[in-house]
């Protein structure tokens, strides 16, 4: 067991990323990452609490819930933090309407949002939809507004499915962003109160929890920023160049989720 | 006229942004902008040197000229300084193999490129051809070289054709570089090295020329930051919050390239 294993005491709730860590999306529903689905039931098992806190912004989180399920996994809608809610929120707070740049999968986690007469744009991992002529027009009505606003579902850069890796929407956000010259607000991971509401759902104390991702940036230095723990798994978007990289480093690296689990079930609170 | 039409006293040389100046792109060629066919013909004639120094990277330059000339403007593809015969260049000079994420009017540009095995991606306006599908291969090759090189040919934000604002190339670039961390290099305007060769081709000095664009920032603020003076046109791209720019300051403003030229021929050197 990794020396690094004590730093996890004193952990008594566990937020997990979904892709790259349960499972890498793709072609026919995805690939279960071995040992990913004992892991998962190990962990709820434990006493530990536990909570999916994921950028998805392509699926809704019906459709990312069956996907897991019918992969073997044990989890609800209602354990996973997702973006499509929390800016819905946002959205009905500040009464923007938005003209929504997402994918068709998601659209009905905005069913009741009203989206006359738009007056912001919200953005999401849109895949295909990612045409030029639908970026245009969500360019055209930023640049038509007084004061644009654009939201982001996340900053992901890049996320791996099983064919390879794959453009997320962090870039076609930096693209609208330098187009129009405005800056997005991010909903969702790294953005602090994306964390801190998954960790009230959660009921524990930032330093009392731990993230487990395979994204470097957005997951371990994200949770790191809000004062939890954070582990990197060496599965998903993983490369060897995150263990070096030059402003997160990760309280520890594990092999993949089943060797998280270990080292907690050894070091945790429980 | 204008008082500070004096500050073009001296000027010998003129570089003419083409589309917002000359003309709006868009379906069925394009349409001239009110006296631009005229306002070209007098500079020719007034012994003032002309070149036209564009970032048009979506058509090829016997493309473009044919157009222009189409609508009536006295111009050949030697007169014009353009993006992609510039990246050849440096292609060729560095032993770099492109895959190219262009339009695929550009393609014949780099005929006689290397494009097997590619060790850099160069990415131009591609318009409708910035397609997810698109965007992620030229992601996937930058991500699968050791040492990623990105060439960009220009970094406009936006362009206006006759049916409205349109996406340039300059937000896809900043899309790539953040999905795979690196910078690109640009080639066209406002890099310095490509003015430089529209006045070395033009045979005038940087205090000696004037440019005249409709960006703020890729004319304008690119040209005085070469030493040359610069005018914007309220034409094409122009906003009227380009006249309080936080960073760039126009020499003049002017309604159009018609009144530049008006100027022109009453302050400089002939």
């Amino acid at each position: 067991m990794a020396a690094w294993g004590e730093r996890l005491a004193g952990v008594r709730g566990v937020l997990l990323d979904i892709s790259g860590v349960l499972y890498d999306s793709g072609e026919g529903g995805g690939k279960v990452i071995a040992g990913s689905v004992e892991a998962v039931a190990r962990l709820k098992r434990s006493g530990l609490k536990v909570r999916f806190c994921t950028n998805e912004s392509q699926k809704s989180r019906r459709h990312l819930v069956a996907e897991l399920r019918h992969l073997g996994f044990d989890v609800s809608e209602s354990e996973v933090t997702a973006p499509p809610p929390a800016a819905c929120r946002i959205l009905k707070e500040r009464g923007l309407r938005p003209h929504l740049l997402v994918h068709d999968d998601v659209r009905s986690e905005f069913n009741d949002i009203d989206m006359s007469n738009p007056n912001c744009v919200v953005i999401a991992d849109a895949g295909e939809s990612f045409s030029y002529q639908n970026m245009n027009k969500a360019f055209q009505v930023l640049m038509g507004l007084e004061n644009p606003v654009l939201i982001s579902l996340g900053m992901g850069r890049y996320y791996k499915v099983t064919s390879g890796l794959m453009l997320d929407v962090g870039g076609y956000t930096k693209a609208l962003e330098y187009a129009c010259g405005v800056q997005a607000e991010v909903v969702g991971k790294p953005s602090p109160e994306f964390f801190k509401s998954a960790l009230r759902e959660m009921g524990v104390e930032a330093r009392q929890a731990v993230m487990i991702g395979d994204d470097i940036v957005g997951d371990v230095g994200g949770a790191q920023r809000c004062g939890m723990r954070a582990l990197q798994v060496r599965t998903g978007k993983f490369r060897p160049s995150d263990e070096h990289h030059p402003e997160v480093k990760a309280d520890g690296h594990v092999g993949n989720l089943a060797e998280a689990v270990d080292l907690l079930l050894q070091h945790a609170d429980k």
